[in-house]
């Protein structure tokens, strides 16, 4: 079984393109898997932005992988798509702003994917599973693959890294790869979240007129009821949640600003 | 007497942008101070980046204003001197991912700005004063006008916003703003922070080989001893100080990787 290990498909989200160049000098020995180690966006990376024209996890289209374009990540995409021609399983790492903790996001209704989230979460009481199957089918690069999974964690600032969070997610990597490595199956059903919903900020003619309440802030994976406060305007007007009771999910994230999306719902399921 | 308040001076620093365009609809009424309020680098903000081609707040150099140039920032460095050429006083707006509170951030030695901090430090309990008299004297937008003072204020991501810093900085912005309007002056000394070194993270080859050690996160402005624990290797080697006893400052600010400063070092002093 090959895997894959990408970094830096976020040019600024600095953990997983350190681990990515930690694991290149001293990665472990494997019997059963092959490793390949990518540094995904390295323009990106090269000057610690997000993306250099257009995110590159949106990039793997069939009209951006199939015309010449003068955009870079769809370019990049091109060439990453014969990269991963032959992997069985990619591992994508990923950084948020939101207090998200450890969690593995899952894009695909993929039970070889799920059987690798479960064995994380059962390991490792920190360790959450999120299901993100999202209505931009193909555009990621998981789309290029038959199995991955996404490790994503926060809170951490892009551009800058954090020791706790780097060790937590090169422990939770190294555990998926020794599951794959000895083929483990987990039966038992787990907890996960799946994305139902998002919210976006207060705007006036578009633009932002609010940010996150101050009670909201950092209660990734909490319970939102109506009447709990969610937003303040820059007016100071509060805003209360109006919806159904739902767990909240990537509150501020800041690549999701551009996005629409001030934080998103989720319901909690089994997988 | 006339104030320009800038916000945008770093296009991803979020909470001086939305303050200007919040009081852009909403300035008080002053009697004795004209305020211009101006967004510093618009291309910057549009794209949400700190900077398109250089820091901008490096750009005011001789050099820089003297020649033209393919740079946005020396370009827009030229049209900001203009704008600020009739401006007594300016109050420049800015985010760290550092925990550094609110900091008045002095640049020059020049009584009639540190009045203003000292009156703000003595209003807050919050409110703390930095001298940086950098090198680089003569870049900093700063050197365009005979006063100023920089609120910097954090911890917060670039790209976000944060209810309870937005209403700090904006407190403290109308007190400043109140102070210039009344002419109070402050005679009592009070207490500053004055940079007087920096430490760059470890490194190997020029490249990273470690980041903030986790016992150091977020205590800018606490005592730093020989001996502390301030680094800590991707292979989990740690690293402890051994210089003088200092104050930290800015640990971990994401702009600096690329200046090679993980944190500063200052003593305490009175102004």
């Amino acid at each position: 079984m090959k895997v894959t290990i990408s970094g830096g498909v976020h040019g600024n989200e600095l953990i997983g393109i350190y681990l990515v160049k930690t694991l290149q000098k001293e990665l472990p020995n494997y019997e059963n898997i092959s490793v390949d180690l990518l540094l995904a966006n390295p323009k990106a990376i090269k000057e610690c932005r997000r993306y250099i024209d257009r995110d590159l996890n949106r990039s793997f289209t069939q009209e951006a992988l199939s015309q010449d374009s003068h955009i870079y990540e769809y370019e990049r995409a091109k060439v990453i798509k014969e990269r991963l021609a032959s992997t069985d399983f990619l591992i994508d790492l990923h950084t948020t702003t939101a207090n998200m903790g450890v969690t593995i996001v899952l894009s695909d209704d993929d039970p070889i994917s799920a059987n690798i989230a479960k064995i994380l979460a059962a390991e490792y009481e920190d360790v959450r599973i999120l299901r993100w199957f999202s209505a931009d089918e193909g555009a990621f690069i998981n789309s290029l693959v038959p199995h991955s999974i996404t490790i994503e964690v926060g809170p951490i600032c892009q551009g800058t890294l954090d020791a706790t969070l780097f060790f937590k997610t090169k422990r939770t990597l190294l555990a998926a790869l020794r599951a794959l490595e000895r083929e483990e199956r987990m039966k038992e059903e787990i907890e996960c979240y799946d994305i139902v919903g998002y919210m976006d900020f207060p705007r006036k003619n578009g633009e932002l007129d609010g940010v996150i309440h101050p009670e909201l802030v950092g209660r990734d994976y909490e319970l939102l009821h109506p009447g709990d406060p969610i937003f303040i305007t820059f007016d100071e007007r509060e805003i209360f949640y109006e919806g159904e009771p739902r767990f909240s999910a990537f509150i501020n994230e800041a690549a999701y600003y551009e996005k629409g999306i001030a934080f998103c719902l989720c319901e909690k399921s089994s997988l």
